[in-house]
């Protein structure tokens, strides 16, 4: 096999991405873009060396303790658990949390192979019993995967003694009654709150 | 700038993904297969050191000329000039083809910078100028833009008095006559062949 199929092959092994995708980046990066290439793989070769887990909350990180965790000025009572970096990016954008979390790397898929085991439930479970945190509030997102692994992670989780809490379900700001989706608005309904 | 955000920045580079996209990739090269992300790495690597072009047809090679154009059994007197390696490997697939190819890479797209200057028809006249060649089969595809570049093509290729053809556009096998879209079935009848 050549260079180029190789190539091509390299590319068809990220999520999304068949072979037509893949033709597309290759023939982007050798023909148009060949900068653009080494920057990928150099940031490839150099994350692949650097970049490890945060032994605190299993978030990449290239020390052993990502700076989010070393931070002693945030509370340690409150853990948040989210699914990926862009989910903690996402949270930390609201400037309204300040205790930390756990990044699961992905939700519990049983289709794709992906267990409570293989997600390390089992080191989470050990973090957040550490003594400190009071109250863990689960943030995957609510979609049925994100919704399963709550679920079992609720379940875990009490039986440690730990507070558990879900983020709330409802209308979005600025949302109108009359166009958002029935689920979303019957949740709204049932976790209505003293106005 | 830490090694996840460069990263990050280096798969944005990529035509048509953005910063979900990009995370998705990064997120599952360095957290689910980290041998996959080794792959890309090397062969991305591999291709900027080894993948030129074809001196003759301006395909991706790893030599100064690609294994069709040195294929002496090939039929030198016609010329089909294709958008991509892509495209090329569609005809190769049809068996109906014994002559040889000029790869463009891309096609005049002047929104995109995309200029005939750019795009190296100088080198593409020259080697349609050989001698040897007598028929140019343009091959780009039936959109705007290769409708475009088969145009600007058609013209500079007859003044150096070679044979210029197409391929023909008509209802693809299997097609019904109710369900085909109307310029496709304009096309078919003013191409209308013997019976």
């Amino acid at each position: 096999m050549d260079a180029f199929a190789r190539l091509l092959e390299a590319f068809e092994r990220l999520p999304g991405v068949g072979p037509k995708t893949a033709q597309r980046f290759a023939v982007y990066l050798l023909a148009e873009d060949r900068q653009a290439a080494a920057q990928l793989a150099d940031t490839l070769g150099q994350g692949l060396q650097k970049i490890g887990r945060c032994s605190r909350c299993n978030t990449f990180s290239e020390t052993p303790i990502c700076s989010t965790c070393a931070d002693d000025t945030r509370d340690g009572t409150v853990l948040a658990i989210v699914e990926t970096p862009a989910d903690q990016q996402a949270l930390e954008a609201t400037l309204g949390y300040r205790g930390l979390y756990w990044v699961l790397m992905g939700r519990v898929s049983p289709l794709e192979g992906v267990t409570p085991n293989s997600l390390g439930f089992e080191a989470l479970l050990e973090r957040a019993a550490d003594g400190q945190v009071r109250e863990v509030i689960i943030a995957t997102n609510f979609t049925t995967e994100g919704e399963a692994t709550a679920f079992m992670l609720s379940d875990l989780l009490k039986r440690k003694g730990l507070k558990v809490t879900r983020l709330a379900r409802g209308l979005p700001v600025g949302g109108e009654l009359e166009y958002v989706d029935l689920p979303t608005l019957a949740a709204s309904l049932r976790d209505r709150r003293p106005g």
